[in-house]
């Protein structure tokens, strides 16, 4: 049995989510998923990076499709285009604004999305999560070849987000605060195996050169420690290291390096 | 495989939820979907609104039974009846206290649900969405026929909602926000279908005279927008139109029409 | 088909819920059920009696597996132990930090997962939700034997929260408030089955003398309810008698008892 995964902008207030999730489960017998709907409205940058996080933890068994939906698409009914694409069992369904640009890409196909007859008929203009997204992967979901959709594309004519990756050299990697997450950890997109060995974090005024394994192993104070996504990430023990140092989302950070 | 789909006030902080997810869960084998549990409490205009809103997309094969269970629940205890409105494929299940007078009704069939044989035994007085609610729904899911449940009733006795349609003539259409979303869109519960030509939305003392298809082709200001049910929005590109113009749920609307 | 259920204190803005259910849908075909994501941050306690609260509603038919998995551990990578708590279809899996040691315990067994054969491969030392928790969750909905895990061990090793069971005598009962609910409701954890005839409650300087059976049939002012686990509530109809008399969890209650 396939699966959907949902992401989206739209929290759970109101009835988007809901409706997405109607148009699914009557088209489609897949497990439905909420990945989550609790990116900020129209972050599209933490949307990527979200779905970049997760992206790797979809592994196993390769014989049960997995359909990634993702909507935080303020461009919603003007000429933007709609991608999907597919890597193995695993495949990703977003508006071309750059969501899916934060992806590793190699191996994978691109698709553009314009067959209307996987569209819901009389969509509207304003909600092509219910319309469009939803009806296309409960149809991906029951097996669709791709290439009923739309025309494979040239994965460099894809949006791409204006995100430029971390420098390592022998002295130092530099990168940014990409997460603040909920316990206050800001998470940084230098990965630790490349920064060789880390002595010292540098973020706006703070250097914070103590290190730990996890989050107990250390009393007061900030630390730095190799995050979940094996990037390094500043903490605090109990307490948010983000609001303590006044770290922000998009802040320049310098990992000094050991010889 | 049957979908359990439900909408409470429960929020997901406390183990509400949870219980009626675990009561579902043990007693069929039905995907269980979350269409909200974030509808304020008590609050049974916007629940039987959200209802009415998602209720047109679970379309599509009739062979895939759906029940909706929706508790906001103030009465829970007292003599309020449990009812179950049944059309197709898809089933309803709400307290009598107009959660789902919203619903269009046309070829729909009406239950009084009485019968405790299929409650979970020691019930509480409190807590029918995991006593009640939750087993009927599996028993339903599981393939019960609803005449099981209790007699079925007169859709007139069921009570309604304090809440006037719209009244649409050649020269304008007069209804009412209906609801805040998230991106800050008022929306209203005009049809654009049914209003004509709209040439000026009028609320509180503001008109706005600009349209749109979607949130992207205006610039700065609010605009009116033919949104996702069809119905007028007023609306601002990445901005809150409710709080800029200080538009609150149930405020009138007219809508001039143009010839 | 088995069921996994997901508790956290992740909150569903992160990508750690979205992770585990990614690791999950990859490694069996098993449905995943939310029970909640919004525990308090490192709030063991509430977890704890989120689960017990929850527990008892797994009931029906036993061929189904469901296995409750409770990750709220900030001794993430610690030498805390993983244990797996197992009492016929169900299954609870959860840090040795207390957040099982509130759950009924007759004729369950209890075993130290330690089989790193069961989890993902290079896994963090900050997320064993995804890392652990997760793949041990799906190899369980796939039949797993738990004692392939890790050795069965004494239910007395276990480490537990430092909560004081309420007691009860001829003339009173005396516990505490132990969680404040999204209505307001206070929930102590006196059980009126136990307290017998129930005349007062008795909390902070307030003394509660009006009872009901549901939230309708009062009108203004606080009163004492059996709340839906047959514990004492102290409720305001559609308000918040937590708010109003300034009660919070952990706040020692008595209960007088009739003759």
């Amino acid at each position: 049995m396939a699966v959907v995964a949902l992401l989206t902008d739209f929290g759970t207030r109101d009835p988007y989510v809901a409706s997405m999730k109607a148009v699914i489960s009557s088209h489609c017998t897949a497990a439905i998923v909420d990945l989550t709907h609790e990116i900020e409205p129209f972050d599209v940058f933490g949307a990527g990076w979200f779905l970049r996080t997760v992206a790797g933890s979809f592994t196993g068994e390769e014989s049960r499709p997995v359909i990634c939906v993702g909507v935080v698409d303020p461009g919603v009914g003007s000429e933007r285009r709609i991608l999907l694409l597919t890597r193995g069992h695993l495949s990703f369904l977003a508006p071309d604004n750059g969501l899916l640009s934060l992806l590793e890409l190699e191996a994978a196909r691109l698709y553009s999305v314009e067959n209307a007859a996987h569209f819901l008929p009389a969509g509207s203009t304003t909600f092509h999560g219910r319309d469009r997204f939803a009806p296309v992967a409960a149809a991906l979901a029951r097996g669709l070849d791709p290439t009923e959709l739309g025309p494979r594309i040239d994965p460099h004519t894809m949006v791409r987000l204006d995100y430029e990756r971390p420098r390592y050299d022998e002295e130092r990697a530099v990168g940014r605060v990409v997460a603040i997450d909920r316990f206050g950890n800001a998470v940084t997109d230098i990965e630790t195996a490349r920064a060789g060995a880390p002595v010292s974090v540098h973020v706006g005024t703070h250097a914070i050169a103590r290190s730990a394994r996890n989050y107990v192993e250390v009393g007061e104070g900030a630390f730095f420690v190799t995050g979940s996504s094996g990037t390094i990430e500043i903490s605090l023990a109990r307490g948010s290291a983000a609001e303590m140092l006044q770290i922000r989302r998009f802040d320049p950070v310098e990992v000094r390096v050991g010889s």
